[in-house]
C-alpha cells in the first residue's frame, strides 16, 4: 500500500547512487530495498542514507541481514549505526554475534551508550533485561497536565513510545502508569497525581522470555514497564519485540518437536553445512537409541524363526506406540509452553493420559483384530493360529499405547523438571523409548498367548 | 504488581456480594477473580459490577470462560454485556458459539451494534474482517492539530486507541495515519495536511490471519488500518489481537504436527471426550495407513524366513527414515508459516533436502556399517555373511533416509499446493510413508546382495 514510482538502476554503484532521491522513501521501503541488494550495493546505499533515515532502514531488515552489514561496514560507519540503534534493537543485534565481535563493537560506541550497552548485555539471555529500552518518558506525580504535554513535546522525539508515561518518585520507584490519551481527555491543569490510581502491571528485569510473552497476552497491553526487585523503573519492553520473541519460541519448539536443534536463521539463508550439523546430532542419537530395537530383536530371534509372522506386524506395533506418544508429547509441550499447565499437574495430566490411552489402543487394537480376522477368512498368510496371532496383537497394541500415550505426556514434564526446555527433542525421542519398549512389550505378550502353539 | 487487599468471603452469595466495593478494581483484578469462581458466583459478581467494569473485565477472560458466562447469564443481562463490548472482541466470542445461539444473540442487540455485528461476521473466518474494529478515530487534511486535539478529546474515549489516527478523505477513502505523539510535537496551529506524507501501511480486509502477523511482525506497528479494495478505510486492526491470532495458528501447526486435530480449547478445558475424539482420527488414518507395512512384509515372508537377521533391522531402518521426514517436514512447515519460502521455491528446497539427506544418510549408514561389524566380531548373531548383512543395512539406511528427507520436504508443500493446510498432520503421515516404502527399499536391496547367499 506504498506509493514508491522511481525507477532503480539494476546495480547500484558509487557513481549512479547519488542520483537517487531517498528522501521520500519510508524506512519499510529502504528496508526492502536493501534486503533485495547486493552486499556492496548495500554498502554504498548506507553511504548516502543520511543518519537518521540509514538507522531507521536498518531496525526494520532482519537480525540476519543487519549481522551481514555490519560486518561489510568501514569500522567507524558500522560504530556510528550501533551508536544510533534503539537500545533494546541493539542488545537483539549483539546477542547475534560472536563475543569477540561484540567487545570490538562496544568500544567503538560512545561512553554512554557503551555503558548502557554493557548494562543490558549483563541481564542473561532470554530474560526480560535483553528486551527492554531506557527509551520512556517519566512523569512526577505533582506535574500538571500542560508540564506533562510540553515535557513530551520537548523531550519525546527520541522516546520509542510515549503512548504510555511513568510516574516516579524521587528514587525512581514506579508509581504509576499513565496512557497519554487520559492525559488528552483530562483538563491541563490537572495535576498527575488525580489522575493516577497506582496499579499497573510490571514486568520484573529477571523474569524469563516466556513469561513477559504470557503477561503481555493476558492484559493487551502494548507496552509495559520493567523494575528492578526494589520497584525501581529501569525500562520499557514494547508488544513488537514480544511478538518477535513469542515466534522465535514458537519456532524453537516446533523444530524441537521435529527432533531438530533450533536454527538460528531462516531456513533458506541457512548454509548447508549449518543445516545438516543442526540436523545430525539428534539423527545419530536418536539413531543410537534405536539400535536398541536391533539388540531387544536379537534377543527375540529365535522366537521369530519359529513365527515368522510375528515380524509382519513389528512396524504397525511400534509406529502406533509412537504416534499416540507424539500426539501426547506435543500437546503437553505447547500446553507448558502456553502456561496452561504446569509440573505441578502432572496427577491430572497423568490420570487424563492413561484414559485417553486406554480408549485409543481399544480402538487400535479392536481395527487390529478384525483386519487380522477379515484377512484370515480369505488367506492362510497368518496360519491356523490366526486367533491367537490376532489377540496377541490387538493386546500389544492396547498395551504400546498407553504406554506411548503414558511417556508422551511425561517426558516434557520430567525434563522441566530436570531443568530442560521441555520441547528438546521430546516427540521422536517417545518415539525411539516406545519402539524399543514396545517391542519388549509385544513379545513378551507373544511368549505369553502362543507358548505351547506357535513358540 | 498490583496491590488488591481486599478480604473475600469464601463464597460469594448474593447476600454478601453487595458489601464488597470493587470500584477499586481493575479489570485485570476482576477478570482474575471471575475467572477462579464457580458458575454462580460469576453471575452474582456481574450482576453488582457498574456496566464499564463488568464489560472491562468480561473482555479481558479467556473465551472458553466468556463463553459460560454468556450462556448462564440471563438473556438481557448476556445481550447488555455483547452491545458493550468491542466489536472486534465480540466477533471472537461468537465464532466460539453454535450458530443457533449466535443467531439468538444477535437478536438482543441494538440495531446499530446488530448491523455492525452482522456485517463484521460476513467476511470469511481466518480473514482480517473478523478481527477489525470500527473504533477508530479519523480525521480530515484541512483541520487544525488544535481540531484534531478537541475531537479526540471529545470523541476519543469510546475508541480502541487513540495512539494513531486516520486522514480521510470526502468519500472515507484512507490518505494517511499519524501517529498522535506527531500531533503532540507540532504546533497547534499546524494543518493535518501539513503532517502527512500519503504513505502508510494497510490491510486488506480480505487478507488471511497468516498475512496480516507477518504485516505486522516486519513493520513493528502495534495497529494497521484495514481497507476494501477501492482503498475506503473499514476499520483497525490492533496488534494484541495479532498476539492472541499468531498464538492460536501456531497452536494449531504444533497440534497438527504432532498428529491431532487441534484442540479449540485450552488441553485441561479440553473434556476427555472432545480430547479423545480429536485424537482417535489421525491415529485410526495412521494405522490403516501402517497396515500396508503388515502387508509390505506378509510379501516378504519367505525371505524373513530365509534369513530371520533381516527382520531385526526393520525397525532401525524405518525409523530413521521416518525421523529424517520429521526433521525436513517440520522445518518446511514452519518457514513456510513464517513466510521464509512458498510453493515457488520447491526447487531450491528439494536440491538442498537431497544433498541434506544424502549427508545425513550417509552418516547413519557408516554408523550402522560400523555397528554391525563390530559386534560380528564377539559374537555371531548376523551370521558368516555378515558383511554382505552390514552392507545391505547401510545401503537402506542411506536410501531410506534421502526418500525420508525429500518426502519430508516435499509434503507440506504438496499439501499446501492442495489448497491443505501444509502442517495437516504432516509428519506422522510421512512417517507412515517412509515406513511402507522404506520397508520396499530394504528388502529389494537385500534381495539383490543377498541373492545367492541369504536368500
Amino acid at each position: 500500500m506504498t506509493n514508491q514510482q522511481t525507477e532503480l538502476p539494476i546495480s547500484l554503484t558509487s557513481d549512479n547512487i547519488h542520483r537517487i532521491d531517498f528522501s521520500q522513501w519510508t524506512p519499510q521501503e529502504l528496508a526492502t530495498l536493501i534486503e533485495n541488494r547486493s552486499k556492496n550495493e548495500r554498502i554504498q546505499i548506507f553511504k548516502v542514507l543520511s543518519p537518521p533515515k540509514g538507522v531507521e532502514a536498518f531496525s526494520f531488515l532482519p537480525l540476519s541481514t543487519q549481522k551481514d552489514i555490519l560486518n561489510s561496514l568501514p569500522a567507524r560507519q558500522a560504530a556510528k549505526l550501533l551508536n544510533d540503534l534503539f537500545p533494546d534493537d541493539r542488545t537483539a543485534l549483539l546477542e547475534e554475534l560472536p563475543s569477540g565481535v561484540v567487545s570490538q563493537f562496544i568500544q567503538l560506541l560512545t561512553p554512554e551508550e557503551k555503558a548502557l550497552t554493557l548494562k543490558l548485555l549483563s541481564y542473561p539471555e532470554g530474560s526480560v533485561g535483553r528486551l527492554m529500552t531506557p527509551d520512556y518518558v517519566a512523569i512526577k506525580k505533582n506535574w500538571t497536565v500542560r508540564e506533562v504535554l510540553d515535557y513530551v513535546r520537548k523531550y519525546g522525539h527520541d522516546r520509542e513510545t510515549v503512548n504510555v508515561l511513568y510516574v516516579i518518585d524521587d528514587h525512581g520507584v514506579l508509581l504509576d502508569d499513565i496512557r497519554i490519551r487520559e492525559l488528552l481527555f483530562a483538563s491541563l491543569d490537572a495535576y498527575v497525581g488525580d489522575l493516577t490510581d497506582n496499579k499497573f502491571i510490571a514486568l520484573s528485569v529477571t523474569a524469563d522470555d516466556e513469561t513477559a510473552i504470557n503477561i503481555f497476552r493476558k492484559n493487551d497491553r502494548t507496552v509495559l514497564p520493567v523494575i528492578d526487585s526494589q520497584g525501581i523503573l529501569l525500562g520499557i519492553v514494547t508488544i513488537d519485540d514480544i511478538l518477535q520473541v513469542a515466534e522465535e519460541e514458537d519456532t524453537e519448539d516446533i523444530q524441537m518437536i521435529g527432533g531438530t536443534e533450533a536454527l538460528d536463521e531462516p531456513y533458506m539463508q541457512t548454509s548447508l553445512p549449518a543445516l545438516i550439523q543442526k540436523r545430525v546430532g539428534w539423527l545419530v542419537i536418536l539413531f543410537i537409541g534405536e539400535m536398541l530395537t536391533a539388540s531387544a530383536l536379537g534377543f527375540f530371534e529365535e522366537e521369530i524363526a519359529k513365527a515368522v509372522v510375528l515380524a509382519l506386524f513389528i512396524p504397525l506395533i511400534i509406529s502406533s506406540g509412537g504416534n499416540s506418544g507424539s500426539q501426547a508429547s506435543t500437546l503437553i509441550i505447547r500446553a507448558m509452553a502456553l502456561r496452561e499447565i504446569g509440573i505441578k499437574d502432572w496427577f491430572r495430566i497423568m490420570r487424563r493420559e492413561i484414559i485417553t490411552g486406554f480408549c485409543l489402543g481399544l480402538a487400535l487394537g479392536l481395527i487390529g483384530f478384525f483386519r487380522i480376522t477379515l484377512w484370515s477368512l480369505f488367506s492362510d498368510l497368518y496360519g491356523a493360529h490366526w486367533f491367537l496371532v490376532a489377540l496377541t496383537v490387538s493386546l500389544s497394541i492396547l498395551a504400546v499405547v498407553v504406554w506411548g500415550t503414558l511417556s508422551g505426556a511425561m517426558m516434557p514434564l520430567f525434563l522441566k523438571k530436570c531443568g530442560f526446555d521441555p520441547a528438546t527433542s521430546s516427540t521422536p525421542f517417545i518415539a525411539t523409548l516406545v519402539d524399543v519398549t514396545g517391542l519388549i512389550i509385544y513379545f513378551s505378550i507373544a511368549s505369553v498367548i502362543l507358548y505351547g502353539t506357535l513358540l
